[in-house]
């Protein structure tokens, strides 16, 4: 099972615009970049703020060829919005997440956040590569990339331009 | 004048590694490009925090080439370490201290932080570009980038990769 974590942060670090939940910042050619890759994936992984954020656009985009799991505690919430194989609510630690996704046959695993699941994951020593794209933009203020304190080294994998003054940089975190 | 603001951060933008104060987490690469970058300005601006957290090697490197000034609003504080010409301290809007320095014949300046002096001098239109190069680490806590709660365009001007995994990214701020 190969974990990619992918995120668009502010080139001060923030993965919001101050409070405004969700992505409505990034660029034209993020989301066609981030719409594109995604398509490389069998399964997707994110938690239920993301999920909130984006549940339209999610919802919307339903099929079996990606199964989409949301991380939440509160999976009764959800009852009514599960579609076995394409869109599920589950709890669990990390390694727990990625054993269900590799009885399900999935290779291929799409890390969307929030601040917690990355962290999570990350401690795990579960993320093979972190895909991060700079928006050209500082907010001075928003949510954090991780939640928690940490100290975490990466390698640079190399660096995309994705148009404009957008670009990808791709690292592999170090095991430690 | 030409001000250029540099700073280091981490991956998920932040200026100090948690609560220590200073730059000691930036790579080897980084020290020597911000060491061989800054024999090209003929002055440089920074806070009362930045000049603490680095006020040995800032007095251990004081020369006439190039004029340090330290914002700081308790000036008497500091009246026994002024060394006229080379190390100065002041109080002022970012427009008065751009027309003192201007006033000493400086013609390129290098802003060094921290967080309240780059969102003074951003609001205050007088960022020509800001380089910020990016360490590959994450802290999930530390000093921000900037002050304050802002909105803040830039165009990509281009990315110079120092060595191992360490690259610089330039902007141009936009003008609004």
């Amino acid at each position: 099972m190969q974990i990619i974590a992918i995120a668009a942060l502010s080139l001060d670090g923030f993965v919001t615009r101050h409070d405004s939940e969700g992505n409505s910042f990034t660029s034209a050619v993020e989301k066609k970049h981030f719409s594109r890759v995604l398509k490389t994936f069998d399964c997707s992984v994110f938690g239920s703020v993301t999920f909130e954020a984006a549940r339209n656009q999610i919802e919307g985009h339903l099929s079996a060829d990606r199964l989409r799991i949301v991380l939440t505690s509160r999976k009764e919430d959800y009852a009514g919005n599960s579609r076995g194989g394409m869109l599920e609510f589950h709890a669990g630690a990390p390694q727990a997440i990625v054993s269900l996704l590799r009885d399900r046959g999935k290779t291929r695993c799409a890390l969307l956040g929030g601040g917690q699941v990355f962290a999570d994951f990350l401690r795990a020593g579960l993320i093979d590569e972190f895909w991060i794209t700079f928006e050209p933009v500082f907010f001075g203020s928003g949510k954090r990339l991780l939640e928690g304190c940490l100290d975490w080294p990466l390698d640079l994998i190399g660096i995309e331009k994705l148009g404009g003054s957008v670009f990808v940089a791709k690292y592999r975190p170090r095991i430690h």
